[in-house]
């Protein structure tokens, strides 16, 4: 784990360039000609773009590192540390004109991500940590750090999660009931929840059929910040990305939640 | 339906007005304090901030029309019009810190509402329409006409609503089966749903109670846009409100998903 400042500046950077090559195409409506074209629509145009606009950057400013990209093949590296990106977490998000998504960047080594960053660039939000702590920059490039908040019991819970449909039936059940042990529950969050728990507005987020483009940059952020971030049965998920992640995640900002949570979500 | 033109420029003037009051209590956390006398909490303290000086604005420059606010009592008038607002429609999405909420304005008149606006201001977008027509300005403040868009059979259409816990059983086993029907679903919108729709980036959104507030600057601006807004017995929403409005609603960019929308909700 060297040269941190670095990592921090190279975020940035990887941030500023999905930006340029994303937000031309953000609520730009496709043709009835370019929809005829299987996948040829703006998300997948934008997405495409980034990537490759990312990997360039990587490229120069770490060559040796490997790169795990949602779009593209892999890159095998030679320095343990591996890049993994997402350049639109929430692809429904974009697709609906919504300022949900996220570009997802995170650094990870053999214990998984230690760094990372979620950036909104159409809002001007960014989300990042390192070992050395979790932080918020504002469209005005404002930087402060962030914490989740305390939240002792599920019934003051605010829950968030993208959509109750992307759980089969049998977890849909337990999430559902899950949902109405906490005061509210909020959907369509994509990325946006995980950020907004470290940053101490929502307490819980429950999902499953996650990659792990889709999760590791919480990973730093959310434990840097005094919250956990494990699967169904409770185990950190840092230590399976990017090899062996099941797909399934729990946030807490309090970690007094986890144990209750763990027990509805398999009862 | 008279001067139009200063309408709009008083729809931007309580915008701004709003703003003002809103952005400072944005992403503040309550504290313990706080959190303990009921109600006093940052969306409450900006929801009552917003309407009292939106209120005072109104009271300077249209000082005989009434006004129908969510926090306060209404003030009756004397031209035939109503001044519809509601400060922040979408709390849940503004006391989970996301960009997903905003201030909504409209000008009824016998017929319903016919000028009105949707402003995010942390984001900096405002969509409003006039007698004239419908359009969206951005951060920069460029503006530029809306339209819906086609889509002509529902398996083609993109589905949005806040969350599917709002129905009560009977409407959400209708809408579930809608939702599978539809190509892609779309929770957590709030007023963003409708805007989106108008834009030509969402197809249908389905809500039930709703109130006045949530709904009045979209009967202008889907109209005007090209698609249409009923209850979910097909009734155009405008003559009911503010007064005998039922809470439903049905928007479609394109008109002929209306039917076979209606009959899966009343199946």
């Amino acid at each position: 784990m060297h040269m941190l400042k670095n990592d921090i500046a190279l975020l940035h950077r990887l941030a500023d360039t999905a930006a340029e090559a994303i937000l031309p195409h953000f609520r730009q409506l496709p043709s009835i000609e370019n929809k005829a074209a299987e996948g040829f629509d703006p998300v997948t145009i934008a997405d495409k773009a980034a990537e490759t606009a990312m990997r360039r950057v990587l490229e120069e400013a770490a060559p040796d590192d490997a790169i795990l990209g949602e779009e593209q093949d892999d890159r095998a590296g030679t320095t343990g540390r591996t890049w993994i990106i997402d350049p639109i977490d929430g692809t429904r998000g974009f697709m609906t004109g919504l300022p949900t998504w996220g570009v997802l960047v995170a650094i990870a080594e053999a214990d998984g991500p230690h760094t990372g960053m979620m950036s909104q660039p159409f809002v001007g939000d960014r989300f990042f940590a390192s070992p050395e702590g979790a932080f918020h920059a504002d469209a005005s490039g404002r930087t402060r750090p962030i914490a989740t908040r305390e939240c002792p019991t599920i019934d003051q819970a605010i829950l968030a999660s993208t959509s109750p449909r992307d759980f089969d039936p049998a977890s849909r059940a337990r999430f559902e009931t899950l949902a109405d042990a906490c005061r509210m529950v909020r959907f369509g969050t994509d990325c946006y929840a995980y950020a907004m728990l470290a940053a101490g507005h929502i307490d819980v987020v429950v999902e499953r059929g996650l990659k792990p483009f889709d999760i590791a940059p919480f990973v730093p952020i959310i434990e840097r910040a005094g919250g956990s971030l494990t699967d169904w049965s409770g185990n950190r998920i840092g230590p399976t990305l990017p090899s062996a992640y099941g797909g399934e995640a729990v946030a807490v900002g309090d970690k007094r939640l986890l144990e209750p949570i763990l027990a509805i979500l398999n009862g």
